[in-house]
């Protein structure tokens, strides 16, 4: 069964240092596939004072959740994501359900969800 | 009077350690059923690089809330979650309101909150 | 300008301890009225084992955000509100917007914010 | 290609103490524009005993996201958000997706996202 929506903003990722302890600070972008065929998304980022950088490929198969490290390398091209605010924009070519959050170290632990507007 | 959706999905779930101090890391599924009647509810959880687990049955009273510890085994067969990313999709014969958390203790303690994709 | 939902449901209530240093662990209701007229609100708690309290009254007044400690008395009749899990089913005679938070002070700090469910 | 909604109401700000160390405590708005031309925003706060405090003006350039810290004067001219509970109203003339957060530095660190109602 297909669900979810067809395109995802995330208004507020901004990777945080790493920390020296597992679990390591970091960003994620978890996304859910419960349709029959594999789900294509493109990853659009909008920064505070550059352009975006767009068309980052990715893809989740079906009946998966797959989590996405915005730390690391990401998308076909290995792109790395720069310090400082941005924006998420997941159009991906089924219907997804999307979530993104944060861990922070600095000072022990601290989860930060953002909320995700999906249309 | 009915409140809520038959179709709720939590796309971010990762059991933490427990730790060793109360209150013990974990995650839990609450669930509202505001109805006249039993919500009989289905859970199909969702992996990352195998096959869904579909099928397990709960339910909830009517005019209850009810908290489902994702860490115990769930269900009328006693399924339990492995460790690593998860989904979870419910489906409701009534509507229902549901929420998801995770209470993380390694360092401290620090709770994440999963929005809900309700249809 | 009305702005919101005449129902609002917040799924997991579980007051935390208070602990010994402020601010004190607590949950609170935060309802945003932004008509020209006051609202007047009705709650309504569901548990998980006994049967629900309704018709807890409060009011907040036009153009006004006011926060209602969840932790204290509430309502009219001064109701304190039980130990364990609880659900608000929130109904508004003009809409409003509501959010719903814990602060849990047991090791340290942990914010809890609840989705909304709106109707 | 525009996303999002011309209203957001963020019903849960408080700002916090600084603190002492970095990240200072703070509460901050993000706003994606992913529109062509540039946002001009107007944001309306409500308090909880005195009247709001209308007509504050921001803007955020097309496809950007933008951080307004919320302790900091905000606006054309430089507004300060006093102590105590506060909501914000965020109205566009272009659709927009907006995010508010706070870091609480009390003992730690403590994010608290709020949710943000669109229409």
């Amino acid at each position: 069964m297909e669900l979810g929506k067809k395109t995802w903003v995330f208004a507020d990722g901004d990777l945080p240092p790493q920390g020296e302890s597992e679990p390591l600070g970091h960003e994620a972008l978890m996304i859910v596939n419960n349709c029959g065929e594999t789900a294509e998304i493109t990853l659009d980022l909008l920064f505070e004072d550059k352009a975006p950088k767009e068309g980052i490929k990715i893809a989740v198969p079906a009946k998966r959740v797959n989590c996405f490290r915005m730390d690391f390398i990401i998308g076909e091209e290995g792109y790395q994501i720069p310090k400082g605010q941005y924006a998420v924009i997941l159009t991906s070519n089924v219907p997804v359900v999307a979530a993104f959050g944060r861990l922070d170290r600095r000072k022990d632990m601290a989860y930060y969800p953002v909320a995700g507007y999906s249309i």
